[in-house]
């Protein structure tokens, strides 16, 4: 095999061929099975070139484009055909470099920018070059954080970060863990309520216990299902609390709810507020629903996957009034503080090391005793994982460049934006919002003309609930931009609209209005 | 501000100060609550410039460096002590990008680096440069998975790597899932063989149920443990079966075990075999343990998160015989075949839509039924996750790159420099191999000369058991390389060497043993 062609193919050499031709190349080879044993098989400086190419692809097609709101946010394809487009299969022989990054191109091509400034999808969105910078170091130093002697800066990150988030909360201390994702957060919660309700549980498992209960709103998210399910409780052991018009959690429900749970001689054990629902955005009441946990000696866990990120904003951290007498909260900053999927905590108010006991298998291999430095910055064995990755980092450096004050500019100017795209959808005809948004969601409905004159009756509904999938494919086939739609508790197909970047401007928010009528006005 | 500090401080500007200059500069200005809203408030050459000059510093100092056997494994630093040479403090201002960059040398700079030759003390090592590409894309894409619309090229990708991975287990058919990490993929198995044995548990929970019972043996990575007691079956009802000298499941030990369970009137539904323990990297007999669970109606899943790679190479994959027999694989790319932190699929045969009946939650945000494409792609609800990472990409690409032999090639000489370790250990004096490995842990003890002589009775041992950490804590302290040592299993603290990048070498090998020596001659 020439040096030339290695360097083409890249990071590892052949080593069927011209053995000889390498053994004589080596004092003292080892040949064992036909394979050389001797110096790295690793083509190292192919392998640098490579990685250079491939950022340059990176940062022209990628990063420069998600500043440029006239590139498509999408290029899409339907699955059968993006198949095809792709070279997916894996084959018996590699590919050259050159084929590679052809193949990275293709990639990024045919991949939705979720950085773009008009990506409106989802509850996270836009560019972060801090966190963007924290993820390729992170990336390229491939750590796992479980012991401070494989990640010693990660742990100290973390450790730092986490004390932060607990002050914005308003506890004095607290404990925490950055896992992979708010409905992983949850189940945390969850568990960790568990415990601390009958710690044996750890041991005996639930069998012979009588019904663990918990509570949460209607408008909660999904995860609570999930984790319901996987930890053994049961969907229908999660009695969903009605929600007031505005999808808040209606205390004297629960109240009544936590009284029935009793009668039945089941055991409620936890009630999970939500802090910014999915859909509407709605903040549930907290320090009412603390005194009803006090009261009945429930924890309190709020799910502030999306909203948490108000309590950076000195204006809008009220929503959340009452989150410092939490048991536990759960809080991604990868939504609202733009830190990467995923960056994700949960904290708990809890300081006796309760996230530990609940939580510690000790094993002998990862967490040993006689260790030559303090064992407690081995945090590890307070996860549900081994190998975790190092997220808090990422917001970390977010935090480092923008400062305490630019998270909350941040906040408080998508805000204004979500208050400044409600009055536009109030002037606008055919547009009607669903309610007044406390936060960055805005659900809206389009009314097309052939619409707007006829009787809100069944036929209205059925129709209207049409319109908006409609919209969507045609956004989508446009690359235009990308918005979420759902129906949601009896009410027919609506936009939701969520505001993030700061990337984003009233310009974007015009165009949204502006490309849904001309996207739908003749349906 | 003027525009050369805010280049200099980077992504956003400030919006407080000179608001009457930036008013003037744009036509139809909104300003709402001090806030801006024409024009993005993004700085994105300011940012682009940033991780240019980030890109070029983890160039330098972490993807060059990774090939330099002279430089330091670590540069260690005890806790206390990092924190004041770090800058980790979360100020109300930001940082100027200068002084960023610099952060982002220190955080590398006392960072462990898990890439170098020498890093052999997880079981992950080594850098890839065709993985390390696809995280680049995945970090600057930030994309979430679960919707073909949002995910379009990642999902096909995952679909595709699931294929190859079930074909080389050996099923017909199948189906899975990327998962945060090998726990997480022994919890979702372990759900799932709930959920075959009794569906109802996903609403009822197990109150009221009899004691469920699993079957591991005492070998087992310590994630059956905490997957027990996270899903309400508890640590009790795990029952641990005695492993052979090797470290492998004694397949009659455990008909004697699952005998007892029906006994005591518990309900048995799983047997989780390890393929590759993480100790002592032992293969659990699947053949005959599939004879045990086919007799008894029992879920036999295979924790192969480590010895799964195993199976790419055709002259080891025996190791694994019978693993086609499985209900479910955890199996992790990102361990032997060096796909990133973290790449683990959680593999099924079943192909009756198990996994998605097992966890769906069926949230109508995401998983709308009326959209414009064959929403089968929208795969999401598979998962306990909501946002997930694409991380079958990274696997995918370096299987693009090195072909299905380009892979076999790195185990199989991974196993070949293991063997030649082992060789190695035997010729010299002091070192003692616990045993013959099957894999590539190798576990050893290094006796220094002063305990030579001495009679293996109580005093030898503890005098032994003293004699890794001091080791450990020299290595750490020079930054020569790094290696695990733990006590197992009423062994005294011994040496766990893992062979795993193709960076390494035979030199490597030698100079491991010459190093212990040097570090250790004087105890």
């Amino acid at each position: 095999m020439s040096s030339s062609c290695s360097a083409c193919r890249g990071g590892e050499m052949e080593v069927d061929s011209n053995k000889e031709e390498m053994l004589q190349r080596k004092k003292n080879a080892v040949l064992v099975d036909g394979i050389i044993l001797n110096g790295p098989i690793t083509d190292s400086k192919a392998g640098e070139k490579f990685v250079e190419e491939a950022c340059k692809i990176i940062m022209e097609e990628v990063i420069q484009k998600a500043a440029d709101v006239t590139e498509k946010v999408c290029e899409w394809q339907p699955p059968e055909k993006l198949k095809k487009l792709l070279d997916l299969e894996m084959r018996d022989t590699g590919e050259p470099h050159q084929k590679l990054l052809q193949l990275c191109q293709d990639v990024i091509r045919y991949s939705v920018k979720t950085n773009h400034p008009r990506f409106f999808n989802q509850l996270y969105a836009g560019i972060d070059y801090y966190s963007l910078v924290a993820r390729f170091i992170t990336e390229a130093l491939n750590p796992s954080v479980y012991t401070y002697e494989v990640s010693p800066v990660f742990l100290l990150v973390e450790e730092a970060v986490l004390k932060r988030m607990i002050e914005f909360i308003g506890w004095k201390e607290g404990d925490g863990i950055f896992n992979p994702g708010g409905s992983v957060s949850n189940m945390y919660a969850m568990n960790l309520a568990r415990y601390k309700y009958c710690p044996e549980i750890k041991e005996k498992g639930l069998s012979g216990l009588p019904r663990l209960v918990l509570f949460t709103s209607e408008e909660c998210h999904y995860s609570m299902n999930k984790a319901a399910s996987f930890l053994g409780i049961g969907t229908q052991n999660v009695y969903f609390i009605r929600t007031d018009e505005r999808g808040k959690m209606i205390p004297e429900e629960l109240e009544k709810q936590v009284q029935r749970a009793r009668k039945e001689g089941a055991a409620p054990f936890l009630v999970s507020a939500t802090a910014g629902t999915t859909v509407l955005g709605a903040f549930d009441p907290l320090d009412k629903i603390a005194d009803i946990c006090e009261k009945h000696g429930l924890w309190l866990h709020v799910d502030a996957s999306w909203g948490g990120s108000a309590l950076m904003s000195r204006k809008h951290r009220k929503l959340l009034h009452g989150i410092h007498r939490a048991d536990s909260v759960a809080w991604n900053p990868h939504k609202m503080l733009m830190s990467g999927i995923q960056c994700c905590a949960l904290l708990v108010k809890d300081n006796s090391d309760l996230l530990k006991k609940c939580y510690s298998a000790k094993a002998s291999y990862l967490f040993q005793q006689d260790k030559f430095y303090d064992v407690n910055y081995d945090t590890g064995d307070k996860s549900i994982q081994c190998s975790r990755r190092p997220d808090a980092f990422k917001f970390w450096m977010t935090w480092k460049a923008l400062g305490t004050t630019g998270l909350e500019q941040r906040v408080n100017r998508a805000l204004v934006l979500a208050r400044y795209l409600v009055e536009e959808i109030k002037k606008r005809e055919g547009f009607h919002l669903l309610l007044e948004p406390e936060y960055a969601n805005i659900c809206f409905w389009y009314i097309p003309p052939s619409l707007r004159k006829m009787e809100k009756g069944p036929e209205f509904w059925d129709k209207l609930h049409q319109v908006a999938p409609v919209i969507k494919e045609r956004m989508m086939k446009k690359g235009s931009m990308m918005l979420g739609y759902q129906p949601h508790r009896g009410k027919v197909n609506f936009f939701r609209q969520v505001v993030i970047s700061p990337q984003v401007s009233r310009e974007d928010m015009d165009f949204l209005l502006d490309e849904i009528d001309l996207l739908g006005r003749d349906l």
